[in-house]
């Protein structure tokens, strides 16, 4: 079993509830009601409305300053308050991927801003980050990434994704899809 | 077809004959006198020696003026007169991949000193990078590089090793097997 990979799922029903599925740039998915989360590569045994893939990778940008902090203050998935959660599917240029580290270094901005954008909600928000480009050349989103909070930190959820697509970094993104859920 | 995987299979025979296999640093591989490089995620059907996975992924570290230096010096593989072959497998320490991107810069040492070394030998000996870490979490290494020379480039090629082995990036290096094959 590969721990490393993770599949997606979503389809009529699943571990969560579907409540909204929002193209923020380019093309959205089919639209479904339910969506699960599961380790490995897994091969549906239902009809589904769409299936990702990522895999579970190292820390590529953070500081060691910013991953000793992660490592205080970053919350474990699963906790049974965080009943709400995010999938923000995002796929970045062309551009973006042949930069030369300087060049995506000076696109992230200065000191990080991603990371430290990030940080300031925790320990309210779970994140967890798959990268998905180099499953194949065919994969529809560079990242997957999953977020977990409780209900009354759903308003900081959102002030996280409006300061992080004003970022510059952003001009990168060509494809996003936000997608919000709930468990009970 | 996924473009990005490659499968390297050693047996009895290959496409290219194998002439030493030396362990660098750990164990080393079960021996084999032929290898072969395959696009995509190959199942043998033949009884193999062993056979190692990877991906061709985007540049990490290289910086723009590295990547132009690369784009207009790099040789293609499979040039007619490029009859030696090396491939180095290696994988780094957990430190390491636990690092800080500023760690991990810092120890690539000042204008990262492994891309300045290669570069250096360019365009005698051409080199295909290949990353495994992400393919699962039982990767026996790190990275697959392979070379391709001609047999005068021989001393050139044993020069860029050294050189290599002797920065502070090869002290997060656990494992090495360093192998060295020819074509007619």
């Amino acid at each position: 079993m590969d721990s490393r990979l993770v599949t997606i799922t979503a389809g009529a029903s699943g571990s969560w509830r579907i409540d909204s599925d929002t193209a923020i740039r380019g093309p959205g998915l089919a639209p479904a009601a339910g969506l699960t989360v599961m380790a490995g590569d897994v091969l549906a045994d239902t009809v589904v409305a769409w299936s990702l893939r990522g895999i579970a990778s190292h820390p590529r940008y953070a500081s060691r300053a910013q991953l000793d902090d992660l490592a205080r203050r970053q919350p474990s998935l699963g906790r049974p308050t965080a009943t709400r959660a995010a999938l923000i599917l995002i796929r970045k240029s062309a551009t973006w991927w042949a930069m030369g580290q300087d060049e995506r270094l000076a696109a992230l901005g200065p000191a990080s801003r991603h990371a430290e954008i990030g940080t300031r909600y925790l320990p309210a928000i779970a994140r967890r980050l798959l990268h998905c480009r180099d499953l194949s050349a065919a994969e529809p989103f560079d990242f997957l990434t999953w977020f977990e909070f409780a209900p009354e930190d759903g308003p900081a959820f959102d002030r996280l994704c409006t300061e992080l697509r004003a970022t510059s970094e952003w001009e990168h993104v060509e494809r996003e899809v936000d997608i919000r859920l709930r468990r009970d």
